[in-house]
């Protein structure tokens, strides 16, 4: 297993657990939770794969997804009266996820041969669109879409990927640059609360 | 038509009725009626063999489908004041739909040559993802996440399967002990009204 | 570029901008307000690539898309506070739309060679899926499930096409008298407020 590979199952996990723990709000019965946990883990990737004809999918391909979501569930359960004190280790691995889940994406879209933007909107689908399949499934609003600035750092991670491509970087350089920019700027805006403004509807009025 | 088929269209007309009824409930318009009603018979499959790569989807290359829905559809719009009195047929042949398309998902799964316990979700994806959408386009927390042991009866019984097949026993044997142990596990939960308990978010405090 | 593919851009202009403002009152951020015009344009063909197995789905491969939902969404961010003044030239677009689509919907059937019944469901789906998508991700019951005659012209517009092909018209006339039937019959529509009755639950008592 390569590194990229561990920060992968990282990521998983974290997506595991925030899906577990958003149904458990809900009052889900055990089943409801594990199947949130596993959408969120494996949907953005999932939609992906979908889109650009990779099937079978890929959590039918390798078990190590499924094992992975149910020890976060397992987790979860256990753990449920405790989780709050491990926000910080949860933030950390859920950043984790994002860079690598955008890197995953962006790199499936070269192998298929679709153009860089392309490639950007499946990197910020893969690292995005399992929390909103969670929020679709927990009648909520997806939160992406409301207030925090999580999918704009995907975007921003993508447009970084591909300037230092055409700078020629070796890409193990550009997935290092990368992710390190989606994480830095991903902690930031946790840090300091920063999000995009809502349009108001009618200020010209 | 084999026996197998006609129980599938059986299934199918079953799960139609349950999602026109659940529209009706909404007031939705008879378009939207129909559409639910589709989804509900359909979804579960189409979702699979979208993920699977078996495509056109199944319900395109066999019109029976369409037809069993059509008529699904009509009976409950002529027969709408009279439903609550055909409770007990709808239980029974909707559970029938979930033995039968358990092991159509389990099936395809084989067909695909992936691993028993995707299978095992594809079985369980086939019998109640159909459900999932229908709550999902009437904005409904899917009910199965939250109350009804439905799922994870269709999981117990791809364990059945698969443990029958270890031992080798014939495939028609096979089929038929793992639906009837879905039906009879079912129809127990309905009669004892046995539901899963919901996990306290917060019991250690 | 023929005029087909022209019409096609005004109809996924039309359904961008219809997308963006129902996120404007949603309240979403720009982000959010992207996506959702991006997924109002797309969703229709994309649910339909997926389900015939046309992937990479079409606006993977043609950035005229991306560039156009784009432009769309500029302009309501840009005069936000003025569109109701549109509303007139809005309708008139989304109703070209209406038409394209559920045209280039029925084609995309013929294309993979699924019966008329099936071409005349991606018709349609491919004109209204964007929207209830949409509807889904902003958690309210589709609209064209409540209360619009939207999704019935499409059908009808389909059954006209199929009609004029068996009378073998050249496919130009098909197309032209198609598409002026489903925005000849859209205008009345809305000029004198028809609408589906809904089916009162029990009637007979």
């Amino acid at each position: 297993m390569t590194f990229f590979d561990a920060l992968d199952l990282i990521g998983t996990l974290a997506f595991a657990i925030s899906g577990a723990l958003t149904a458990l709000h809900k009052r889900m019965d055990p089943f409801g939770v594990l199947i949130i946990a596993f959408v969120t883990a494996v949907g953005g990737g999932t939609l992906r794969d979908v889109l650009i004809g990779r099937t079978p999918v890929g959590w039918m391909q390798d078990l190590n997804y499924l094992y992975i979501i149910t020890l976060g569930f397992v987790l979860v359960v256990v753990f449920r009266g405790k989780l709050l004190r491990f926000k910080l280790s949860m933030l950390l691995s859920d950043t984790v996820g994002l860079g690598v889940f955008t890197l995953i994406g962006i790199q499936k879209g070269l192998d298929f041969g679709v153009h860089p933007y392309i490639c950007v909107a499946l990197g910020t689908m893969t690292a995005c669109f399992g929390g909103v399949i969670r929020d679709v499934l927990c009648v909520e609003i997806p939160v992406i879409f409301r207030k925090e600035i999580y999918a704009t750092i995907c975007i921003l991670g993508g447009a970084v990927f591909f300037v230092l491509k055409e700078w020629q970087l070796p890409d193990t350089l550009v997935y290092l640059i990368t992710s390190l920019v989606i994480i830095v700027v991903r902690l930031l805006v946790v840090k300091f609360n920063w999000s995009l403004p809502t349009l108001d509807l009618k200020p010209n009025q």
